[in-house]
């Protein structure tokens, strides 16, 4: 293959990784899902997939590696999540290009850190760069906010509200897929499902029904509808339960259990980092899907029923 | 001995566990000093530590360690505090369930985490996960604190507040003990040093040693007078105490020094896990004594003077 | 050399640690600096540095690391530290005795951890033991803050504020060296670069740099003025800076370019440090510094562009 068709290869799996597909087919129907809802985070999303991947170049990271898109998927997510957080100004541009090369940056430290323990860094790089360009937004005088990052304030106990009906369980279903990429729109969700069905076939029933389990959770437990509807508690779960089910876990009865105990556990971690993050003005994003997944990962270590993918 | 019998003895060790004590006549009488302040509490932690050994054995953990209750005891404070800060409604004893099953998630992971380090998890497993449970009852509406929790505020510079007499320090130094168990009262306190006395005198007078110090380096430094009597600069050294002086160290003149300034450092822990949480609502629970304990064993390592335990 | 002038010599080279300086002209000249000043401070940077070190020396650590002054650069720092945000009282002096010697149990717990991945512990201990005394004075109604701690409160978008001027670069330069030790002065600034001159050539060089760097890219996000004239994005550059580019990585045209994208992406932590620390009322010290030369360093593990220093 000549060097473009190959980088366009890198950069597509660099998408297809946001959800553990190390396949260009997925990552362009991915793309195609974000550009159905927006041409803006459609470009972001390259972007960030392509500068994330040069810089692992440049730096020299072992090219297998940066083949299979794992310099890219943490840049594609960080280059999004600034123009949906931020004005897209030069500036925040300028911002994007700098922090999807930081994502490359996080993700070579955190394979370093966590060898020892064999544990995938996941989305840890786009959170952390995400967070360090959020917070300094409000020291930084030139870095303007869109209004789509929680307000600052003291945790309030929320009150059970809205009613949820099966509009909102479809809806949130659909929402809680497409959110993975920061799209609340069904469309977007459900070319995420046809880009999955392409890879893998288990990967998208583990989708459905990690994002069916987040909802669920939140809604048992009093979660406020509209954020069940637009697939707040959903996309976390999503993750946790591909993450569980098809790629680090030997898959089989075990572990499909044992992903469903994850899936119902990163709610309660995503309500718990958004109460202790949104007073800071500052969105969860995957974190949760990151804290659950290790601490999953590490302690099958002791289960002799759970094993490790050969 | 028959399976029931054994399941008893288990569940016992692991109550014994919370105060290092492998033997389930101390975990009995933990369990009566618990029952003299509340059978309510009584039951928690009964529950906490059979759904969290249970658990265990139902994911296969290693068989010796379960035997010896190191799977019991962060169920039995996750299941108390739950009921300390949550009211005590069904929704709350499903919760009381999950997040005991998730303390032995917790305790795995961080087993596998520290393996490198022969760093023990102490009672980590249980403060994070009671954390993430209070955290998430701002955004579940379901959940109802029971007005136990500190108030959501910022920082706010504590005055210098009563006069510190020796009621105040006979009353806090069991009290201090208490709280291992979140139990402020003097007969919970008592029983707990006659169980520590059943398993080992010199834990005993490390409790109480550790209670002191505590104490009187928080009344010292001006805390509160109510928080000295209630025990809340105490429980935490008590802790310390037992594990750099009787558990993890070589007991010895050395250690015993050590482990009186680790008694002393873990009120300012204390204080300052204290301001940072309390802004977003959260009590301290064990987190000073764990990340005390944690410095000085992983310091212990470079110091020719202090010797690990054989 | 008789023992007195042994541990002078041990001293000074702690206080020439704090810019990674082994050598005692060098630290003799910081402590010009700092008392060209401020007479408490240098003082209090004596007594830092040689509790730090005769605790070392006390608790059995290596003799070989003691005496490159490995263990008195955090005690400099937190001593000063100390006196910078308490009231000069005598209880603070006692807190600053106890605040050292802690700074050496977090050295060596950290030396400890960190051996692994010989990583370096840099002023994390200096940070995380000053970090524990500020938070506590919150609740210890007899430790007296300065009113130099920022004041609690939730973060706010900041205004573009000031003009940046030729003067305030000239002096920002100056002070932002001199903040690595708490004074923002330029003649204290001036003689650290003496300091520097004299061990070695090339980290005065990287010094400048960094502080240029950090203070360009603070104007160019729209920092505040008065911040940028004091060195407050400045000093945590200076020494990223040195890190890289002279101290843990092969120097070279690779390394050099590697410490200048450091350099530039440390204000951007220093920014989000303060928007997330200064809530509870902290300053955010060298933690952006130490943050980012973890990462570095982690993440040049994975690129065979960048080496390890032999």
């Amino acid at each position: 293959m000549g060097r473009f068709v190959v980088l366009t290869d890198t950069v597509l799996r660099g998408l297809g990784q946001v959800m553990f597909q190390n396949n260009s087919y997925a990552g362009l129907l991915f793309l195609a899902g974000i550009a159905a809802n927006s041409l803006l985070f459609a470009a972001a999303a390259l972007v960030g997939s392509i500068t994330a991947t040069l810089t692992a170049l440049a730096l020299g990271v072992d090219r297998a590696l940066v083949r299979a898109g794992m310099f890219g998927f943490n840049g594609t997510l960080v280059a999004i999540a600034l123009l949906y957080f931020l004005a897209p100004v030069a500036l925040t541009w300028a911002c994007v290009i700098l922090a999807s090369a930081c994502s490359t940056l996080l993700m070579a430290a955190l394979l370093a850190a966590f060898k020892a323990w064999k544990l995938p860094a996941l989305t840890a790089p786009f959170v952390f760069t995400s967070l360090v360009f959020f917070l300094s937004a409000a020291r930084f005088g030139r870095l303007e906010p869109t209004g789509q990052l929680p307000t600052a304030g003291l945790p309030v106990k929320a009150a059970v509200e809205g009613v949820v009906t099966g509009g909102t369980v479809g809806e949130g279903l659909l929402t809680g897929i497409g959110q993975v990429f920061f799209q609340g729109s069904t469309i977007s969700g459900a070319l995420f499902v046809v880009g999955l069905l392409v890879s893998s076939r288990h990967a998208a029933s583990a989708a459905l029904a990690g994002s069916l389990a987040g909802l669920l959770v939140a809604w048992g437990m009093g979660a406020a509808e509209p954020a069940i509807r637009a697939g707040a508690f959903g996309f976390n779960s999503v993750l946790t339960a591909i993450a569980l089910a098809r790629v680090f876990l030997a898959p089989g009865a075990a572990s499909t259990v044992y992903a469903l105990l994850g899936a119902i556990v990163t709610p309660f971690v995503a309500a718990a980092c958004g109460a202790a993050l949104e007073p800071l003005g500052l969105p969860v994003m995957t974190l949760p899907f990151v804290l659950t997944t290790w601490v999953f990962l590490l302690a099958s270590r002791g289960f002799s029923r759970i094993d490790a993918a050969s």
